[in-house]
């Protein structure tokens, strides 16, 4: 069941937040330098982005995103800008990483390959039906421990992989507030498939994808004014890993977390802003995970485009008169199925 | 959400299928003379068992079996003899340990705790709602990743706790047939909830449960004539973990795996026996899994006792006719039943 994936069929999408990509880039270069890269600028971002020669690059501006989806009302500012990399890419698989985010260490102090471990999580298969207690079965030297159905190890496709940090946590606002100083330090050495029907909040600092498969699902959904440029106000990974995971246990994939780490510098500073504001933001996450943990696709749903678009009209139907924001979030994501349906679905 | 536990209140049981027991209690005398230990001899072993000195140790034999479950049908031979222990047992908690495992180090070197790691395990809470991509939100460094429901932080009590093993792994017969050799090297310093509805392959080398909450459903259901007496033939702690994931996920508990490891000798050879008979129990098992991933217990069902006795009725429905060891399996279980009220309700 496992896949053998190209160099050629990768993209690593980098959202530019910054101007200076060049420490990010000279960081990554041994891991980077193989493969196509894209750079998607902030359209809020006005400097000139400084990049580092000798990559397989291509940078995507304001104007880029203004000529593609010129009649939409998706907001692709901030780490947003991203979701414009991931509709533009011809790869099969996708790879993106946060500006603030450098190679990771192991404990034994060498320094680990992000990118070579998403595409080994995405190229073994997943297996969401039953937890294999000793972390992935696909590992070497590891296996399905006794009582592990047989009738399921081969696993289905894993459409995505979502990594880990080490150093900055990925707090919210809140928790961000209590424990500004606290830094994980913990490398745990495994991978696992998160089981169907487990919902998990998928942070967008270090993902992979199979952009064929899943592609539609990891959209642009719910974005606040004015937020988005810093990981501890923005909900709009979570929003769309939920999503995710539920297009892909619709469609039988399975969802990986766990390695690849890579060591966030990040934002470990405390939110000035306002705590009431963002408590309110929690409140309506909340509010909207019985619909994530509930929610049937109908069987004609057979791909990520027809399960988000089908999944768009659940959002308005039973959560838009939670908050105008699920309202916004499902007409964003009608025009981003119309969107990958003229531009993403294209494929080289 | 976190409850202290007291030393008075925990049981070791040891299941004593070879003589000797006196090596496996001085490896872990640094961990279990704080407690009350319960020995379970095999009541197929004839041999009088070597007992290191200074434990506060009990032993139960063939003839206190008989004479509790005179009436009864259970197979408390081999691996099942600890089930005997469950039920004599007066404490709140219960930690097991199979005899051929020895404490595990860290990779640092350092002698692990299974006992207190147990502990710490069953007194914080689980999270089977929602995945936390962390691992545990309870441990010191860690918390709930952004976009974790805040509705869902405060957890719910966890009654399992699985624990792994290193060196000599744990597979069924016929794996452990292609891979002979193959050790666990990889220590994964990490805690995690499994999420409810998700099955799992529960092994009991290295387990600890609450008795009172979950205690019913650690039972002796499934046991082959002859089998037992290796972990790699033994299916009886595989359909007890099953029976106890459905227990806890209805009952609204949670069920940890991970840390902590110990070491284990095991019995790392190659199967001498028919792999045809291994083969056809692999195969009941895995016709047996869809009634565990679909099984629903009725709310009237509010203890564990009430569960199992409610899935034996549904065992004998669903899978009587399946295999006449599915049969004896829902037998086995209403005896258990009976033997639990009777026996096993006994608190100090």
């Amino acid at each position: 069941m496992s896949v053998q994936i190209e160099d050629s069929e990768v993209d690593i999408v980098i959202a530019a937040l910054h101007p200076n990509l060049t420490p990010f880039l000279e960081a990554w270069r041994p891991f980077f330098s193989r493969f196509h890269i894209i750079v998607v600028k902030d359209p809020e971002l006005d400097s000139e982005l400084q990049i580092a020669p000798g990559f397989d690059l291509k940078i995507y501006t304001k104007s880029d995103i203004e000529a593609v989806a010129k009649s939409s009302s998706i907001n692709f500012s901030g780490h947003s800008c991203r979701y414009f990399g991931y509709l533009v890419s011809r790869k099969k698989y996708v790879i993106s990483i946060d500006q603030d985010s450098l190679p990771a260490k192991d404990p034994s102090g060498l320094v680990t390959d992000a990118v070579a471990q998403h595409i080994t999580n995405l190229a073994t298969p997943a297996t969401p039906f039953f937890f294999n207690t000793l972390y992935d079965p696909f590992r070497p030297g590891a296996d399905f421990v006794r009582g592990y159905p047989f009738s399921m190890r081969c696993g289905v496709p894993c459409v995505l992989s979502c990594g880990l940090w080490l150093n900055v946590a990925d707090y919210d606002a809140l928790t961000q507030s209590v424990k500004p100083n606290e830094r994980n330090t913990r490398y745990v050495d495994a991978v696992m498939t998160v089981p169907v029907g487990a919902m998990m909040p998928t942070s967008g600092i270090n993902i992979a994808f199979d952009r064929l498969a899943l592609g539609p699902a990891l959209l642009p959904g719910v974005h606040f004014t004015g937020e988005g440029k810093r990981r501890w106000e923005t909900l709009e990974d979570i929003w769309s890993g939920l999503c995710a995971k539920v297009v892909s246990d619709h469609l039988g994939f399975g969802v990986k977390t766990g390695l690849p780490y890579v060591h966030r510098e990040g934002d470990g500073t405390k939110p000035h802003g306002s705590l009431n504001k963002e408590s309110e933001k929690v409140k309506l996450l909340d509010d909207a995970l019985p619909f994530f943990q509930s929610v049937k696709i109908s069987r004609n749903a057979t791909s990520a485009i027809d399960c988000v678009a089908e999944l768009s009209g659940m959002v308005r139907e039973k959560l838009g008169a939670v908050s105008p924001v699920f309202g916004s979030a499902a007409n964003a994501m009608d025009e981003w199925v119309n969107l990958w349906k003229s531009v993403g679905a294209q494929a080289e």
